[in-house]
């Protein structure tokens, strides 16, 4: 099988979400999987200097227009939680636990973090929320809730975050990468449909 | 006929010459026309906080390697020229005189300026370089010459801008406007499409 399309994104970023609902069915289309990359988008936007689209003037009414349009259009549930952006390391730590202790439950994870935060407008920032979203899809909750605490899986979040930085170049979610070529945002899903068809242009 | 596709862009925008490359096949599609409105951008950076793609560290290399995609994806010419981004304050006064004087030559003009910029990295910014492409297009280049002087002329772009930036929302390029719906960006083109093929969703 040729490799996977590496998906980067933080739990709290809506177009992440939005593309989250869109990749896998992508990506089964070429036989390919999708390894599910979460990071910390505040430690991303620190270094590139930017800010989450509604905290940007004019920016912030034109993007919550465009996440209600997208998610209409994928046929998704889409409403932006009060508080928004919350911060999501109890879910980033959980998820990467969940990668090395039973890891045919992390990505079912992501998908009930992004589910519960976007479509149910849960606070999934508190790690009760986590842990309880973590039972739903079959892990145990003791051991998740004692994972997230392990300082190999605090460092994990730490390392992945600091390579897509620094060695990958990332500086948004979504970000993809497919077969090295990178693609930034939800927008670029049918420039990724189209890569993986051709191999390229 | 249906109101025209309205469509904001700095001449210096490569989102924005992308675009140009392909709105009017999609209201030709529709039945539309295509409303073209140069503005400054720089004035809406100003408002909305943000910089030049080029200028955000992190994001400056990808968004070079994603207009080059882009445009090969088009089929189009492209080539960031030297010293990017020039100021297009003559280009764009050029453009509302002829749009005033001899209408039907005013588009001409803005996509030769495009072309010239972006497909032959010449430098827009010299009036000179404005009013031979104005004689190019068939504009009476003397006329041209005095026309971006004129203070009307001179407060039409400055009126444009501020009109986009305070009335319409307006904070990147290029900015479609159809029947008054918003999309921000050369990536949501397929969008527009369709919104003009269904009426929305």
């Amino acid at each position: 099988m040729a490799d996977p399309i590496e998906f980067y994104f933080d739990l709290a970023s809506p177009y992440a979400y939005l593309a989250s609902t869109q990749i896998e069915k992508i990506a089964e289309k070429h036989g390919r999987a999708v390894a599910w990359r979460p990071m910390m988008l505040g430690a991303v936007f620190k270094v590139a200097g930017t800010a989450p689209l509604t905290d940007v003037p004019l920016k912030s009414d034109y993007s919550k227009h465009d996440f209600d349009r997208t998610a209409r259009d994928f046929g998704v549930p889409f409403d932006l939680p009060d508080g928004f952006p919350h911060n999501t390391l109890a879910g980033a730590r959980a998820f990467y636990w969940a990668e090395q202790n039973d890891p045919g439950k992390a990505v079912a994870l992501a998908k009930a973090l992004f589910h519960s935060y976007f479509g149910e407008r849960r606070d999934i920032s508190q790690p009760d929320t986590v842990i309880e979203l973590a039972k739903s899809v079959g892990l145990d909750g003791d051991a998740v809730a004692e994972g997230i605490q392990q300082p190999d899986i605090k460092q994990k979040v730490k390392d992945v975050t600091d390579d897509a930085i620094q060695n990958r170049g990332v500086f948004g979610a979504p970000y993809f990468f497919v077969d090295g070529e990178p693609f930034w945002g939800c927008d670029r899903l049918a420039q990724v449909d189209r890569w993986l068809e051709t191999g390229g242009w």
